[in-house]
């Protein structure tokens, strides 16, 4: 046996946010003729203010991929969807506006997900400053199976995020085929992202999707 | 040993798709000053047209709950989806609208799914009619590993479900976090309801979401 064995490439203690494949994919809605603007708008202010730092991000016709290249992964990630939502909410002038977004993280390519036996990277709670925008969410977590831990109580890690976000600063309703979040938008951002950075510290492959509403004419849900 | 003993209640042949839990959320966003006209519009003349029959249709504050009621719930849901979002463009004159929905079966409740030992219904591959439509969608598809089979090469039902929608009438493009779908809005919903359908037959909760996009402002990328 040598001295100084040099480790293993696989077993590097973890994986950077890029190996990981964490980031997300969102696009706005705004309910307006003015669309292109408000859209156009919220982006490039983001991006003046410095939220995009230590991202990428990259618009196709559909929507936008923001990918992490360095930590924290998740702050900066939350930091940017809750700026540029916000910023879109500025432009509408009270009007209704919707973001669907989706987080992955253990997917790095495209069909296949293979990070080998990379170690998932630290995640460390994120925190956001409230915005002053009420949002309802329709929100759904998916730990998915392909990641290389195909054993073991699949909801409970689920039921779990659900708990922590019901001692968070939203209201959590359960309803079919998804969750509902109500509250600040920054809450509910950071209620999701949380449930899905926490849930990928047991699973690899975890993704989460939401439908967020802002300013809808439809009467709220009593509950 | 009696003779012809009742067979036991959680044995029945199949359940029925109310039972099973199969259904979708949908929620329609033009960009237009006219969105409310142009829902509500969509709504109606896809009710009048009786594409609804079969199907129960709750609309909240973020999305449209649609539960199949009765066989065949794949065919009943995606005549019902793609009538309403081509009714909805029709009223767009052109501009650009975005739906967003999400397939689900085998959770027929909200955050837990108790499906017990209910076989999964039958399912037929569903055929569409051509809307003359052009469609880009961000498609992703899920089995979650919730239902009780929670062994077994899960990737290979994603990966024969997307080898199948490249044999379908629709151009497949892999892309980071999701899959990409081009083609009439009528092919794109069969082949995600295919694939979401066809996985089921080997996994009880699967779910679909699929962002569709029609007449984008934004340049059609070059693949």
């Amino acid at each position: 046996m040598s001295d100084n064995p040099a480790p293993p490439a696989d077993l590097a203690a973890s994986a950077d946010p890029g190996e990981f494949g964490i980031g997300l994919r969102y696009s706005l809605h705004p309910a307006s003729d003015n669309f292109v603007d408000v859209i156009l708008g919220a982006i490039s202010a983001t991006e003046q203010a410095g939220v995009s730092d230590g991202l990428t991000v990259q618009t196709d016709e559909v929507s936008t991929l923001v990918r992490a290249t360095r930590a924290p992964a998740e702050q900066l990630l939350a930091d940017y969807l809750t700026r540029t939502v916000a910023e879109a909410t500025a432009r509408m002038n009270g009007g209704h506006l919707v973001t669907h977004v989706l987080f992955s993280r253990g997917c790095p390519g495209e069909i296949t997900c293979e990070i080998g036996d990379l170690a998932p990277p630290e995640v460390s709670p994120i925190t956001l400053e409230p915005t002053g925008v009420d949002a309802v969410a329709q929100w759904s977590l998916y730990p998915l199976m392909d990641g290389g831990s195909a054993h073991g109580p699949h909801l409970a890690p689920i039921e779990r995020a659900i708990e922590q976000a019901r001692a968070a600063d939203v209201r959590v309703e359960a309803s079919n085929f998804s969750t509902r979040l109500r509250g600040d938008l920054a809450a509910v951002v950071a209620t999701m992202t949380n449930a899905w950075a926490g849930v990928g510290t047991e699973i690899p492959h975890v993704v989460t999707h939401a439908t967020i509403s802002i300013n809808s004419p439809s009467p709220k849900e009593q509950s």
